[in-house]
């Protein structure tokens, strides 16, 4: 590691929960990392500290302007006991590729990923063991200068928070039901949608909500302008096995470049599977199932990895994809992104960084 | 007053700031309103106490997603003393609105004022006196949940600030210089466009700073279908003189329901002037400015009421409009409006609503 960083370590270490029932989110570790930035001193004074409230003057700009951005990856401990992490030098990119569209300013890459190694090392024993597990890293930076006119903050705070979860969905990777959705938008190009900023999270509360008042647990978005082509399913990429081609939304300007979508790829790829980044509708979906040919849709992403669609409402017809069942690619995704973030399966592509 | 609220009062009470050279934003006052609200018991505990940081755990909603929004509105003391709100129903009415969009809970409309005036009440001595400063008020709301699944968060801070003000822009009601954005789009029907939440403004900010590092103040937002409508001004609402026709853009689901856009309409009418509401073109305004028919070109807002336009730089063209200075539309506008928030004119229109 390049980076080192002072640690100060809590005198009143949690309790670590129970890795059965563990659900998404709820818990956090011992420690955190917080980094502070200033126009004089740019980025400096990076350190571990215990787990705890932050303050925030009442007029701090990320409590008004959305000047704010996250990522997320996750932590594994292999059976030879090896504390790994998935492709981490594809967060600190898109870190800064965010950044650049929210005018924060940048960190450097090295940085980035010496931080979450130095903060997952200390809080390691944090790491739960049991199907479906990890430690889930949350790298978030917000802008937290006390000033109320609208314009980029001139100072800001780059922190990491650990959380021990279980399956991001409550049922695992059990088919989940889904309409399209045709009031609400994600993004449009120019917009933020291919930065990871808290706009577009909060932005795509309401249609989610109104989703599952209606009994349904995921939304489809199509695009603005049209609202004719796909783009992302909730908060995750989209897949679709059409066929023996295995498509994806093409990256476009409001869709985020996934890791996990990067990977299964990457994946497809390697193993000589016809996959396409390509503009898909919602009509040629529709198409595709009634001749019998839309044999799989899922969604990607870094907190389930993949999550099979079971059900698609669209204009009133309820499409039942593959059965209801996972389909053999989205469990083969699965199972090798899985293994190789696990130590299960070898890794044969060069994506985990160990955490000596 | 139906609703009233615990007071702490503060025990270091602050130095005022000279009334010259006020900026905007930077300074707040002595106290400040806070309510919270959980699932069992709504909003609850709503109290003034004296202005200071408040803590957050790292993991709050508003940190990550932006679940967020904000209002803003002004308060003057007139010449016989005095103190007085504009408009502050409509301040309440849209943060109901925003919040419906932002599955923010909502406020009782009437709390919502009578915090507002029960803060002002404490802190009338910050409202500054002279040319163009007022007490600022900033009404907001944001989700404070330690969760990191993407919902809407199940607890909310709902807080009041205040801070006296100056111009917001450094030259008062000098003619700005701006650009029509061509990379860049605010907002698309049916996403958050219309709701004053935090993500519209940290997506806005990147526009904003490429225009200040080439030398513009503002920037013109056209809409992100075609780039071809004109939707707003920076962080305001625009309007036009053309001809004898005052015009402003429609309202379309992508463009923020301005206060003061609301009341220039409300003026005109009264006034027998010809107001639109309606799609305006890029191409229509640079075929005006040829035809020597566009008279005016001013933005609207609480911040700076209006601030004409002098220059815009559309494919290559500067046009000067009215010979880079304030119109008579902007000035009569800016005179009535100022006019009757501070008391120096009758205020024929019933908006001002006084602190008791």
């Amino acid at each position: 590691m390049k980076y080192e960083f002072p640690v100060t370590k809590t005198t009143a270490p949690k309790t670590k929960p129970d890795a059965k029932g563990l659900r998404f989110g709820t818990v956090f570790t011992d420690h955190m990392f917080v980094m502070d930035y200033n126009e004089k001193d740019g980025w400096n004074n990076g350190r571990i500290v215990p787990y705890g409230p932050i303050t925030l003057d009442p007029a701090a700009v990320v409590l008004h302007y959305g000047q704010e951005m996250f990522e997320g990856l996750k932590a594994y401990k292999t059976a030879a006991g090896r504390v790994q992490l998935f492709r981490p030098d594809m967060n600190a990119k898109r870190t800064n590729n965010t950044n650049d569209r929210l005018c924060i300013p940048k960190v450097d890459e090295e940085l980035f990923v010496d931080a979450i190694k130095a903060l997952v090392k200390i809080d390691q024993d944090w790491i739960p063991e049991g199907e479906g597990t990890a430690l889930y890293i949350r790298p978030f930076i917000f802008g937290d200068e006390a000033f109320l006119g609208v314009r980029k903050s001139a100072t800001y705070k780059f922190m990491i928070i650990l959380s021990p979860v279980g399956p991001y969905f409550e049922n695992g990777l059990a088919p989940t039901k889904m309409y399209v959705e045709d009031v609400y938008v994600r993004a449009v190009k120019g917009g933020t949608g291919e930065a990871k900023c808290g706009g577009n999270y909060g932005g795509s509360l309401k249609a989610q909500e109104i989703a599952h008042e209606k009994g349904f647990e995921q939304i489809l978005w199509l695009d603005a302008y049209e609202q004719k082509y796909i783009e992302e399913i909730g908060a995750a990429n989209a897949f679709f096995v059409i066929g023996d081609e295995i498509v994806t939304s093409a990256l476009n300007g409001s869709i985020l470049p996934g890791i996990t979508r990067n990977s299964i790829i990457a994946l497809c790829k390697k193993k000589g599977y016809k996959i396409s980044e390509r503009k898909i509708s919602i009509d040629e979906l529709e198409n595709a199932y009634h001749a019998g040919q839309l044999k799989e849709m899922f969604a990607s992403g870094t907190a389930a990895i993949v999550s099979p669609v079971g059900e698609l409402l669209y204009k009133g017809e309820d499409m039942v994809i593959n059965d209801n069942k996972i389909g053999p690619v989205a469990q083969e995704m699965y199972d090798t992104i899985y293994g190789i973030q696990t130590g299960k399966m070898d890794d044969f592509m060069g994506w985990t960084v160990p955490v000596e």
